[in-house]
């Protein structure tokens, strides 16, 4: 018989016999009945066992064995989807024979972090965990849909370079074919060069930081969701295609949360003003970023606030000045209820303005050589960003660990499952 | 003015005033007049030059300089759209100043593969190479839609790993923090577990393979197209889900090449015969894989040909034998052409299982604990794929070297730019 999944359950006949499967998600053995829900992909059957011989079987499977249960349909308003499943023959297709390191039925889960990453593949079934993993393919999913209603190409970049060029020291270093290379920290110089090929380019995937710090912001291994287009103006044009993508990711993650169409800006000059810092503030501190985030629910209603223009110095070599004043950049980062979550800008498109910005920071030119090829042969006005998945999603959320928002979390004292 | 692009220029209407913007991508300066066509994301535009000053400007931009042309539309049936630019006003972006490497306005890019790859940003602007991307844009779209509408979940996988258990030797090692780790061979383990959270899953994302093979079917890093599915009865479900999805792919490519709904399947013992091979070969060879592809058109009208029941002895560990007889697997092989496209299988899904097979393998238990964790605490019946996109699209185009699929490949001799 064709298996349905739970959530088909709802308006079957009651009489009718159908075949649901999935996981033991509780097992209740009372005196005179015994009660089974049964986990599966869209969520819960309920089955009432009070047959002996069924019984006794099912006294043999634990929780988080995987059944599949034949059964007749009744009413049952208590019951998820108002339905129960009586007089069941139970297939047996795994069984679990060890002790759960932790209950799975409760609402919550009641184990600690380390406990739960430890045994990742049994935790993330936990309908809290899936819940925010399902949070971040939806959020992905409309990142690629915003993206390619505005023609955006999808690109796939490599994540094997050969300098660790773009943030110094925090590159994991690898043995490529007995000569050194690196995990790419970012598709930055990649995504720029494509906008040579597409004009508008995105990519979907990971990118690697070596950096030593044990936080719950923290992952060796992140995945980054990378835009970036030419024939911009400036980086207000960016901006722009970044709130439509904003708006497209909420609506496909189903959230309340809203941006406005115009999410509003402030300049980083105006920012340190509002947010009561030194105007001789190189750049925001966390608390700094709370009060803009205040400001910006207050004074326009909006969980979103753009803050423009950050100091030069404190941003990218490949970063745009503001033509007006060049202490100033075309850099903006989104925040997000006070904590940042997007960075972008526009970029410097002209190979000689690559020349001088490196040599004025002191890099030499050579490490960078593929890159700049891409600038000696001409490349438009264009800019982009990144948003880190991860921190979006347990923003949003309210996962308080982005070690919760990913499956398999590596981090510098994680690498294993 | 807004820009617009070259394929937006059909139907305008003559004497309106037009911007389009992008690259030089011939100039040609005759006595009296001169020609510029220009290079955008969607097509090319045609602007005649008859001005004194805008050719005086005109010769000193050479081709891949990035202009924004204002100019009045007229009708010209030989122009691309029906459509040429008159009187234009030129805007430089960026200024070419260097000669290019190699001719980019001739229908075909005549230059060898390694000049190519040493200069990608360039070479991946030509529109036969930027169409090798688009297709795998293309085919990376209707993989995963066909795989949603069939209740797939994405998932994103750690490509960094503890051990190097997949497939032995050919792994990158990786400083970890101090300690070895390992680039993922592929995200099989990983998307087998997440069949325990969401049932249905897949997974876009590189994969890195440290082959010491310098062919033209062989990159360091490509992208695998990864799904796995529970609740299956055998690898003849999974075979029904690929084919939907590989239908998808083609459909949302837009390439003339079909797949039938039900593409014809034939038994690893009856491959042999039908190749005029030893039935005592453990493996297909080349020929034998042409001699199927042949077989297949003539028979059955189909491209497409499913191997199944390889011999165990040349699957993973983790493949689930023939009921039947285990001496066969079911696992199975997809053929496009006569070349294989997809691997993919029933896995095994009981704990127990896997103790056995690792064990008559002589492997010890320890590297894979993370692994079999999700093995021991209940797993339905489940098998999946992996296509290779670059394989898959190199195939399908005609392309003869998957390097010529990806932007930037990486190689046994190359990790740059």
């Amino acid at each position: 018989m064709q298996r349905i999944l739970s959530t088909e359950l709802a308006g079957q006949e009651p009489g009718r016999e159908v075949t649901v499967a999935g996981w033991i998600h509780r097992r209740r053995l009372l005196k005179s009945v015994a009660f089974l829900v049964v986990r599966d992909a869209g969520g819960f059957s309920q089955v009432v066992v009070t047959e002996p011989e069924t019984r006794e079987q099912l006294e043999r499977l634990t929780e988080e064995s995987v059944v599949e249960v034949t059964a007749v349909v009744s009413a049952n308003e208590q019951a998820p989807y108002g339905v129960e499943l009586t007089s069941p023959s139970i297939h047996e297709l795994s069984r679990v024979a060890v002790p759960l390191p932790f209950e799975m039925h409760r609402p919550a889960l009641n184990a600690g972090l380390p406990a739960q990453l430890d045994h990742a593949a049994l935790a993330l079934r936990h309908p809290s965990r899936a819940a925010g993993l399902r949070v971040a393919a939806a959020a992905t999913k409309g990142f690629r849909e915003a993206l390619e209603a505005q023609r955006f190409v999808e690109i796939h970049t490599p994540k094997i370079v050969e300098s660790a060029t773009e943030s110094g020291a925090n590159v994991f270093k690898i043995d490529y074919f007995g000569r050194p290379g690196y995990l790419a920290q970012s598709p930055q110089f990649f995504k720029q060069l494509m906008v040579g090929v597409f004009e508008r380019v995105y990519e979907v995937g990971p990118v690697f930081r070596a950096e030593p710090s044990d936080t719950a912001r923290h992952l060796a291994q992140y995945t980054s969701l990378d835009a970036e287009m030419g024939f911009i103006a400036d980086h207000r044009d960016v901006m722009a295609a970044l709130t439509l993508t904003i708006k497209g990711m909420l609506g496909e993650i189903g959230t309340a949360v809203e941006a406005p169409d115009e999410i509003p800006a402030v300049h980083f000059s105006e920012a340190l003003r509002i947010a009561g810092a030194p105007e001789d503030e190189p750049d925001l501190a966390p608390a700094h970023e709370r009060a803009l985030g205040e400001w910006a629910l207050r004074e326009h209603g909006s969980e979103f606030v753009f803050v423009t223009g950050y100091p030069m110095r404190k941003r990218p070599f490949y970063t745009h000045p503001d033509p007006a004043d060049p202490t100033w950049s075309n850099g903006f980062d989104l925040l997000f209820r006070g904590l940042e979550i997007v960075t972008g800008g526009q970029r410097l498109h002209r190979y000689e303005d690559y020349v001088e910005a490196l040599t004025r920071r002191g890099e030499p030119l050579e490490p960078y050589a593929g890159y700049l090829d891409g600038f000696r042969f001409g490349m438009p006005p264009h800019g982009g960003w990144a948003i880190g998945l991860e921190r979006f999603v347990a923003r949003l959320t309210g996962i308080a660990n982005v070690r919760e928002t990913t499956a398999f979390p590596r981090d510098l004292n994680r690498i294993a499952p």
